[in-house]
């Protein structure tokens, strides 16, 4: 799990360095254990290094981060062909408040933080340390490391794994505002061999409209609805060519062996003047999909051996 | 083209006997020529026909109709199996007023006529022979032989044909209350062999909905609307098991050979609980169709080609 | 319910003579008890004693009809202005063999029968009469009537009301080919006075797509969806200046003082370049519709409260 | 300008300090100009200032953003209650690299910027700073003013506005990844007196769909295009309580004073459990919104005309 590991392993990227959130996404991918983490700055360093090779994937946050993500990582997945999102990942986001040993609450002057961490913990210090200084961080993992490299903090701000990266002193569990806040990550890598269905799976893919016309987005839908395909996220992107043209992100439930996800795709591809597949991957949440008779597999079986009958 | 001819002709069976609408829609069909004409009485008598074998098709009114037909036509289809339209003519709907030669408009007193030819060139009458009185015939045709039967009629209503039939003199043209009206007829046989498609074809079928809940009908015609497949005809008809029940019955532009109808088709069979396939056949009005490319043979072809590169 | 009766009555007309199904369907009528029934010979003309004032209401088949109707009356209430449905009836179409008292089945040789009747006692006749022959009748009340007039016919086939106009004998009762059988009949009158709404009502309207583009049709029936109207007859009808122009002839649920109906109308009305209300009236089946809270009134006023308070 | 004017100004709270990108947004606001604004940390504060009635308006990045934004805004904007949007700002988002008077590039060897800045300038940086590095600041302008407070860096990275604020030497113009990059702001207010339609209007909506059935998204959105209504904006955003439920952030082409989105957002109250009306305001790229006559104010004004007359 180091980077200057063998030259036998496989190398993973992340947003680094040892201890974020994305770390503890990586930690829960069983074919990375024992292999190379590659820590990086950002999203799209993490993707770099899998367009070119360096790396077999790279964990990146998709939804609802306190990393960055969500929209940096939408549109570097839609402009940067040949990926493919090969499994996804929830990471509990709690916060700690940290010090050197020794260190008590009431010692505490400045903190160091993460400035989006510090946003996030907001009440929690508006409450408990009312007249604190903030001193911001490159990462969350940096705020903490900085406690041993000077004095101007007296605590930082800090995700629950950093104790394994630290010898320090917990001041407060929990600080978040939301309490019960998640990140969604996925794992990123290329090539077209896609997990194997689960039953509990998704998949991604981001289209474009053909046109401005009012209700091509309702067109597009029914693409899912009539095979009776589920979406769990849809989310409309500025395509950045002009102003007021958009692509769209979409999460499907079901795996593109499922009939009546390849269907839709077919059905899409047919509609859509640019369709971008990301991948059939299992879902974190592990939700088994359910699907009507009307619409699963033997439905689509049926009514291919129905239609070669009627015409010899 | 006599019921008596050799037994090595093939039957069609039409609305008899010889001069109705029927046989005028029968005589534009090539491969009928030469063959055993069959006259009935009705609709289920000359499908009878075909599905005993004793007629290799049958010719019978399905549209707008002085004849019968529409709804006798369309449920005789729903619930008869085994049968396929296999062509689609057009007749225009003329009526003469016809008497034996020698008589004069002046003359007429006494007029035969079917019930609903006369319901249908009430106007005209009631202009030209406003004191007139009306016996009824079985048939169009039926009324103008009945002037060399007996004498209790001076003139008779029947379809254009009827002097190729009998010697009788025209006192009057066109006098249908609509001058351009229409009947359309089908041919209808039985089996699995189809027309070739001609780009200009029409797919009949007649599909039930799952249940009675609001929306169905717009989800069954989401399977059309997403494939870019046109209807030329929508009809309900009662399923006559219970009261609120529907089928329906769809005329779609297009064969089953094309992809899109063909892909409708399956997205059609999946949805509904009982489709009924009645045939793939060209159009009376040999008008063209036009697919924009997004729904063509190619668009189903290379999105499949796309799919196949997804996954391996 | 004389013709000749005296000038204070309100006059009804009917496919005649007395003893039809469609007298049949008058008799339901509460208001028309005591009142004039002046019997006619055809659709057109019911409908035009309506549009000249000679009668206040028409009774007319409008469904699965053995006495003509169906396209005939559809195509009628879209083209005469200002006609009006004003209630809805059913008559169970049973057929009786009658004959002068006296006769038994075994004398049956000639069977009098309007031609329509004839067709839909095929299979009783074929299984009961193999020999017998038959004389066509203007209407099935004639057909009866003609057994006192000459003896042509041994028997003839009527309603079961024909033993209520003549002393005849019933030889055979429920000769129908299809026993549960029922024409749907709508009372025809004009002006804008509706019927008050029963909690079990229908709304006909017939209305035109702006243009032929595929998925015109859907979005029509988008206007009924999005308010929660449920139909329960949709009829596509050639409208006859051109081949591939359509009508839709259409039966909501619910009354148009009901919001979701009036809504949806008005949705309707910017849609279609022609829509005609054709009227809302009890339904003959008296169910009661069922209105998801989502669409019952009360969601129409709390959703304008609501609005109203957005913008002061 | 300054956050200590007289009494008699209001105040406009923005992500501050001066010189960030959203005071470029809120210097597009004319009734701001002369008025007192007041820099806050974060969205939190800005929105809370608006509701505890400090300030009369917020200045908040909606879409695309290097200084926060976007789904802490659009989830801000859908917990806090009685907020509205009254305007819509475009600042185009570029970056300088800034140094002290008498600096040089090559003299440049610490480079102090926000983290999200400096992701976005990392391919500039990569290229012509190859060896530098980062030292992390609090807000765009913090990394500029820490030029002055001491010596760890050479240079900054900051908005073109800086130049304002600070005696500084500009090394590097447009300097970020991507040239065109905009950041779309909302200028947030309270209460319900809307801005007055222009022609050029945007909607914004949040609403929840009422349960997981599949095509449920599908029906919402029906009620926008049956109104031919556009949208410009749809995003699908975690509720929150539990995984898998989602609400819509939806911004639609028009005013709620425009017929035909007062008539959608009925519908949208109606269909949804949870609608939250966020405002009607000026579109910030001032383009006019075209109509089909079909779905203009008079079509509607017509449709009601129509009905009132359907029913005394």
């Amino acid at each position: 799990m180091s980077e200057t590991s063998a030259a036998s392993t496989e190398t993973y990227s992340y947003l680094g360095p040892a201890g974020t959130f994305t770390e503890a996404a990586l930690a829960q991918v069983p074919q990375a254990i024992g292999q190379t983490w590659h820590p990086v700055n950002n999203v799209g360093q993490a993707l770099d290094d899998v367009v070119a090779g360096r790396s077999v994937a790279a964990m990146i946050a998709i939804e609802n981060t306190v990393e960055g993500g969500v929209s940096a990582s939408q549109d570097a997945l839609a402009t940067i062909p040949n990926l493919r999102i090969i499994g996804e990942y929830l990471v509990n986001v709690n916060f700690l408040l940290v010090a050197k040993p020794g260190t008590t609450l009431a010692d505490v002057k400045v903190v160091n933080a993460h400035p989006v961490a510090y946003a996030q913990t907001h009440l929690w210090l508006d409450s408990n340390l009312p007249n604190h200084e903030h001193i911001p961080a490159s990462s969350n993992v940096a705020a903490a490391a900085s406690l041993f490299e000077n004095d101007l903090a007296d605590a930082a701000i800090a995700p629950p794994t950093i104790t394994h990266h630290h010898d320090l002193a917990v001041l407060a569990e929990n600080i978040g505002d939301n309490p019960t806040a998640q990140t969604r990550f996925v794992l990123v890598g290329r090539g077209t061999h896609l997990p194997d269905p689960t039953g509990s799976d998704k998949t991604s893919i981001i289209a474009e409209l053909p046109d401005n016309t009012a209700g091509r987005l309702l067109e597009m839908l029914e693409q899912f609805a009539t095979r009776g395909v589920n979406m769990s996220l849809l989310e409309s992107r500025p395509i950045g060519d002009e102003l007021g043209r958009y692509r769209f992100v979409i999460d499907l439930d079901g795996h593109v062996r499922d009939e009546r996800v390849a269907d839709a795709l077919l059905g899409l591809k047919r509609f859509s003047p640019n369709v971008i597949f990301l991948g059939s991957y299992p879902r974190a949440d592990k939700q088994q999909i359910s699907v009507t008779p009307r619409y699963d597999n033997q439905a689509f079986q049926d009514a291919r051996a129905w239609l070669a009958t009627l015409d010899d």
